[in-house]
């Protein structure tokens, strides 16, 4: 590659990330990636975690480099990958996430209503034409359309480079050590048997780990309560925006939330205007529509963004079975009352609804691994804990009752 | 304390950072210290070491956690430090940058003609009256006007708890392990003889590695030319957007940048407007600024957005000696012609100036020692590399004339 | 304390280890926890992990080093412990493993028909009138018989200062990521509740972990098959050399070795001179036996050092079943053919047995949390993993009848 | 490589040590080898720093990982290396400490008249003729006689491997962070130009660091008081027990050592049995004759192994001039008069000598850099601190006139 774009970025997690080539220096200086800049990987976790600032940009340059030591691992294994093959999985773990918007998750469907990996594709379409059919093959791995599967599992899979780097990143930034993964040893035991990823018997224990490690992520950051508190009110404050701005309401909004608000993936006319709004839009527009908020009359868009700008956030009880809807509506009045607002006014206030853990999926898509006598084998037939049980806990979230923080 | 108010954060860098007390809890969770969330602790360096997104809100915790560290050492060597003097100091360096303003020192003076120590101190008054009085010791410490001078010397001095978070947070977050600094081993070295801070003997590789690892972080990331590039297009933009709007064209604005542009500190009237203005202002409104800058039809803000913005930036050459004016202008006129502008444009685009080293001050503030006879000495005294040579650098900044990035 | 004595150690695990008080530091420098610079904790585990030579000295230190913090902790929380009572679980726990002899665990009852704690016990009186009664405390709380049971607990139960140490070292000094435990965080939970020790309940997934991490270690290091062949040919061996001697043959053996060959615990009249050559005893005489075993002419003691000093290791098979003894005999067949020897002599060559985790006790001592309506209940209350299934293995041993080592 | 032998070691320093190919792994399994699990990287360090008993075995094998990591980044830049050179520096650098004797340098020319690097060589020259000429080019390398003379300043010089491992593990294990060198940013930055190994510029701060840092390690560590006497008592302690035994003195030895006592280098005779006596010796038979000698009757060979073994260790004076022989008088006077014991024999217990830094040497073989530039020029020409400084200390060492120890 040429000696100007033999780029290394400083990774505080793996020390040092060199880019591969010529190609994928290129598309990390376009806008698209560099947008990924101003999205946090965690959308408002670090309002309980202060470290948790990283961004999809961080963890995009950190699922490449885990794919580079990974590719390198299974070719001094034997797996035959074409030099246009390695390309091709290193754009697509890079471009992956191209497609989040503000705060990833907190506000997907919200926005815009469908799924990110569709506004990546979409992404990766418009990047192919601009750099004259170069993704091709790229764009065949992540949507599992070319021969070598294998290649698509290092994409998405129970062991892809996306979820090695995130847990591993987001177990760093939050400070939440219990969830640290050795991703360097699962790295170290990966084979290809057969056009399908596996795990050597050795690795085991890493897999223990690393399933317990992701468990505990679930419940210590990605599921936490004051995590959850901050984006459903993030999620009530940006649709009480956009239903004031709908009825003429004076607020200052960004060119592309403007867009934005008025406009619907469904209806395929909106989707090229969508799409070029899309990629100006990030967690900067969020945050100023917020601050703005602050100065509008509205008294329930000012009291969430109140709540979060100054981390005055709402309460949350937990339950595994549902809530009465009469326990709600007393909850309603008591938040009412202690308002001193209508009660009507509480369907924009108080939230209910259910979490659940991604669980460890046995059906579709088990870890496979490779036994000491040569045969791929599922995990399940190792005795290892109950990874599986996904949890499911009902929540209702309303505001404080008294003026304590915290 | 009460138990409601016994918060643990968590912290990549330390593990734990445990609240001392309610009072502390209390700062915490005001505004002014919330605030502190949406302000970079070092600009735009993210722009080179993409970890680099912490704020001076984490950096105030961190630094709060090594003074409970050290007055535990302290008190354990015999230095007496009453209740009072404890909350005191935590206090004081739990609020010492709350007047730091976006992007912390990028934007320092231009925002606002005044050091963001003096805006700590303003608000540190107006906490002191809300918090009825507590903070009055605090604010003794803080400028040095208490008795105990040495509680003065942990909040300001050559190894204050400011210097050794700064130093510990910038080299994690910045992946530079070359500026890691040994701040637990520095802690357990410390004492207090004759009122002043000094550093037991043995400490002193400690000391010699903290004073390399502090000379290595202000070339490799305080002073890095990139970052250099970007925060001069920062000023430059802030600066350009400022004339325009004074000039009445119409350009998207938070409400309190509108306030701040148009107000200044020498003015004494204007001040309490400035600072209601100042607490709501931080890395949002200037990010906000730059985005609906794109759509602003102003050839030097536009070209300065979007290089920040896409990360385009400028380029930067150094010298040891000043740039000869000649040479100045021949890069506008190179520049003039590739953007195909105006040459009277060029003084917007092309920056020269100084940059210099913080040093280590040997006349007013050395490092004392604690030698293996019980005297006190200054650092000097002992061998060590010449951390002292401040290095000036001339630069200067000009838009590339290729359209590669990077 | 004096200052004299105000010593700190350095710990690659833990920084620093600073000795809390005079009576510690005498006891460290006292001959009998010196000669524990010289028992490898774990054994020839390093024939496997190279790393693992650290000893029960350092051992000791750590597991002290952790008492103190949690003594802190407690006492923050409002547990009261007198100062005789702290000092009493600092000598506990510093002394509890000084009745270990030579590679720890692997040559426990050989050497000396009796257990290791009740070695440290007789070692413990001799030293408390040494030091005229000053360990009487400790005594009461290593025996259980102190009546603030939390403190025994601390040195012996399920989540003691031993084990947070051992797990936490042993992990460190192998490599084993994968068993690493956050012994801070764990420590941070620990509360005493009705003379308890007990843990929050935010704690339970750095107990779950613990546990995880526990296991890990059992199977990658306490049982791995290739230590489990070294600690059997060294207890082959040295049995072999007593024999050897027993019969009158000319053998080379250190002082303390001549009198444990020929002496017993269970006769009373030879305690006092076990004793005296038992705390003159440790690795280096065993290590001497098998270096000079080289030039013995009995052919099972010669295969065995050999075998031990240039690592060539007899081979290990392991089944959920016992071994049928006619294939135990087609072993021994194999063998003796292979190594031109008569078949009689291969009951000292051919090994069988079984080995077992140490598992979660569930009947006695479980781990009790504090769950967040201020219950003690115990943790098999919650739903983890199924962390108790004791697993045993039979295995068979013998010498490999190729020439290949590894 | 055959599957066999493909085999992995953990490492606490660095992870993961992959042996790079058969014949690697079939040299780390010989004897020769294998006695270094027996030899201790850094004497008696470890009565200073309990962590430091790493063995020259691990520390062979962490420099061989560094070389395979060395090699690798070279290869990606460009530098020419065939498969035979590469086995040939991966062997050079396995066996370039195998001529080490018990507790390394401690023992160095007083057990042997001649210095490692020779023995390490005829070792060589012995396996080459069991590997039937394999190590040919390997010899060639160790003894820089090969056309490519950049690998041998991957063995032997400013920033070799054998260094890069030695200051990382020995930081590692004695816990001094101070000391820790940033190995893999050093490698990352090598380069090879007119077969020369070189730095790039940008990596000036890491050698900055390395400089620093291993100048703490000879000050903290290589060079510390404790150790000094720990030294200087077993080279007497040996000498006394050789004196001892040529006078017919009954003392318990091992067999290797008998012959060594009796034998020189110089006498080319002898040379055969010197070197298979010192293939069977180790660290152990060391620690026998210390252990043995607890029950010998010669005074001051007691005194010396009772000091070594229960750490009762000399003082240690030290100065910048030598001490006057008047004052070496009265330390002997007063020693005696202590012990009740004849003057005469205090030449045996008081000693004298110089200490010395190895220094960054500037005339020979100075790190050279490749600047922006792409000139080759040297350390020297940036201004960094003053490396070179070598200091030398004189030192006196006697027994303790008081009963106190460390």
């Amino acid at each position: 590659m040429s000696v100007n774009k033999r780029k290394i970025f400083n990774d505080p997690v793996y020390g040092f990330i060199t880019i591969p080539s010529d190609i994928i220096f290129d598309l990390i200086q376009h806008p698209y990636v560099q947008r990924l800049r101003r999205i946090s990987q965690l959308g408002l976790t670090h309002l309980t975690y202060p470290g948790a600032l990283h961004t999809r940009f961080h963890h995009a340059l950190g699922a490449l480099h885990l794919m580079t030591l990974t590719i390198d691992q299974l070719k001094q294994k034997g797996t035959v990958i074409s030099a246009e093959e390695e390309e091709a999985v290193y754009i697509a773990i890079l471009l992956h996430d191209i497609g989040h918007g503000p705060f990833s998750h907190a506000l997907e469907h919200l926005l815009i209503d469908v799924d990110h990996e569709e506004l990546s594709l979409a992404l990766m379409h418009e990047l192919n034409q601009q750099f004259e059919g170069r993704l091709t093959v790229a764009i065949e791995v992540f949507t599992n359309r070319h021969h070598k599967r294998f290649l698509h599992q290092l994409i998405s899979g129970q062991l892809d480079m996306d979820r090695l780097d995130y847990l591993t990143r987001d177990s760093f930034y939050t400070g939440v050590m219990e969830g640290k993964v050795g991703y360097d040893r699962i790295i170290k035991m990966l084979r290809v048997i057969d056009d399908q990823l596996v795990v050597e018997e050795k690795g085991i224990y890493s897999i223990e780990k690393f399933l317990v490690a992701r468990k505990i992520m679930y419940w210590q950051v990605y599921l936490h309560k004051t995590v959850l508190s901050a984006e459903l009110m993030l999620k009530a404050a940006v649709k009480r925006a956009q239903e004031l701005y709908l009825q003429g309401a004076a607020i200052q909004l960004s060119k592309s939330l403007t867009t934005i608000f008025q406009s619907s993936w469904s209806n395929k006319d909106q989707r090229d205007d969508l799409l070029s709004a899309f990629v100006s839009l990030d967690d900067v527009d969020i945050l100023a529509l917020l601050k703005n908020a602050l100065y509008c009359s509205d008294f329930q868009l000012h009291l969430l963004a109140d709540g979060l700008i100054n981390r005055n956030l709402f309460r949350v009880e937990l339950s595994v079975i549902p809530f009465k809807s009469k326990d709600v509506d007393l909850i309603k009045e008591e938040v009412a009352t202690h308002l001193e607002i209508d009660i009507n006014l509480m369907d924009e206030l108080v939230f209910t609804g259910i979490e659940q853990t991604e669980t460890y999926d046995f059906q579709e898509s088990e870890i496979k691994l490779l036994n000491k006598k040569g045969e791929v084998v599922p995990l399940t037939s190792f005795q290892l804990g109950p990874f599986s049980s996904s949890v499911a806990k009902y929540y209702v979230c309303y505001p404080k009752l008294t003026n304590t923080a915290f």
